[in-house]
């Protein structure tokens, strides 16, 4: 017991480090003082080397500086909350294509122009987990009502009318909604409820449903979880039916940086939940090979593409995919978690 | 000079042997008896894994026929010729999204039915190539009428009026059109006047305005081709700017099929205007190592996708991106040049 005490606390000073550093690269090199907003193609030492700005990965950075802000000191600076805002206000300009229509771009330019919209409710989704974050660390309500009507929007195309999203309707298209629709619902779900009566019960009925959806996708005797199922919950045909997530990265030969930090978290919850240590030993195999591939020791941050050896393949810490998000948000729960267990036992 | 020949000689062999098994392949394994077209998406050892049909690799793969039928004594048969005019029956009924509109889909449903549709020009493109063969092999006007009204719309399109291909107008997406659209106008104009003089001379303006967009591509004192270049031809600052074919492949750690293909086309053609002994060296270098690591000795055909290191990442021998397409068209390719270049020998 005391052995995997020591083991946690060794685990939680690198992870609280790691996430240190990282923090700070993105507070160095992201910033667009011009515009607000951020810059998240960045090469290997941090220089910009394209000024797009992905919606996504706005609405990400933005939430994770409030996250930062809200429940770490030592993040409690100006510097982080001061970034969020001029993310914030970037993201209300600019994320939607034709206002008050509620269709955000996929992409904008530096100074905030739509260069492409994707015909799901992605973009949406992440403007919506910023506001939310803005509204808890401002308490100006002007952030939570934009969350709010967002939100629901967003549940209308899901659930009563997807024309608004633009995608045409063609026979053979297959009536199917792929699993990270339930699953991006039931985070905002959790992410609108956090400390906050009136809303978890507002969004109750809709937790369950996603939770329900998300279940069909748990195919083969509960081996696989596909991507993609039938309207009646049963596999497809095909390769849309035989997709797995995060499929592209078993399938061509990589290893990339966000399944092994989604890895790390899964494999500590699973440990926090159960106490079994074969599941902490999982997660520290994992953490090993994390800490000694993707990261860089020289300009900090980690690198996203590795080949299956390993071998850095793209020496990118930010482009279209990659940005403020996977990694201090992996770092972040990890710290929690850890910060918990070790907590729990005494 | 002797030795010189005996090598071309050689090579000859090999590569018209090699023509033999791929033809084999696709005839054995991709034919729809019941729908008419092709599959593509082709196991290791031909297995059907999914039953979609992508546009393009219809197209291709009836041009593909009907050159071979039309060009290579020894393919001169009705197994050939039979599968060619199902797979163009295919199209005629069902590439397009709503007849008599010209827009074709990007994929089909094993019957047909549309599933998703590009916004882009390609599909419309390989549609065109295919009924200009099957005209030139059947003799039946209709195919050349088609085709004929497919390029004409497809050049509207591109020179006069983009709305039909339902791009939405972004304010932030920037003026450019990549290299590929002259690039695919210019082997349309090639196709459809070879031996037709009257299209030659009806095509004659559009394809110097393609050679002209193309050679616009061509940047930093002759020294990259850029994908993507402003209207007034120059350089595109960003990620768009830097953008170079095969870019995938080099940026990705891995090594495709096609751009090996190409390259043994390109440097052979090269050899054969110059008469460089250095360029049919590097052919004989891309084609050793195309053959040694591509090649399939137990089931035919070519693997699409190696690691770095050459070896095997994805087994498949066709998928969304291959058909009946690069490889016997390299094949078929080099075997004429090779062909000429012996006969020119004496």
């Amino acid at each position: 017991m005391e052995k995997e005490r020591e083991a946690l606390q060794v685990w939680k000073e690198r992870v609280g480090q790691e996430l240190d550093t990282v923090v700070a690269f993105w507070l160095q090199h992201s910033h667009d003082e011009e515009h607000g907003g951020f810059f998240t193609c960045l090469g290997r030492n941090g220089q910009v080397y394209d000024h797009l700005k992905y919606v996504w990965l706005q609405g990400r950075q933005v939430w994770m500086y409030c996250r930062l802000y809200r429940l770490f000191e030592r993040f409690h600076r100006a510097e982080l909350l001061d970034a969020a805002k001029a993310g914030g206000e970037f993201l209300l300009h600019y994320a939607r294509v034709a206002p008050p229509g509620k269709k955000c771009a996929f992409v904008l330019t530096r100074d905030g122009r739509p260069v492409k919209v994707q015909r799901t409710i992605f973009s949406e989704c992440f403007y919506t987990m910023a506001m939310n974050e803005l509204w808890k660390v401002t308490g100006e309500t002007r952030y939570q009502n934009e969350a709010v009507e967002m939100m629901d929007q967003i549940v209308h195309w899901v659930r009563v009318d997807p024309t608004g999203l633009g995608r045409p309707q063609l026979s053979g298209t297959p009536a199917t909604e792929p699993m990270a629709v339930p699953m991006m619902l039931l985070s905002l779900v959790e992410q609108l409820g956090e400390e906050d009566e009136a809303l978890t019960s507002k969004y109750a009925e809709l937790g369950d449903w996603c939770a329900h959806r998300i279940l069909q996708h748990v195919q083969r005797d509960g081996k696989a979880v596909l991507e993609n199922i039938s309207e009646d919950g049963k596999e497809l045909p095909g390769c849309l039916g035989r997709h797995q997530n995060p499929g592209e990265d078993l399938e061509w030969d990589m290893k990339l940086w966000w399944p092994h930090s989604e890895a790390m978290i899964a494999f500590l919850m699973a440990f926090s939940d159960t106490g079994d240590p074969a599941l902490l030993q999982i997660f520290n195999q994992v953490a090993e090979y994390t800490f000694s591939h993707f990261h860089d020791p020289e300009f900090g941050e980690w690198f996203g593409y590795l080949n299956r050896e390993g071998k850095v393949a793209l020496n990118i810490k930010g482009g279209p995919f990659k940005g403020c998000f996977h990694v201090p948000r992996c770092l972040a729960m990890c710290e929690q978690i850890l910060e918990a267990l070790i907590h729990r036992l005494g």
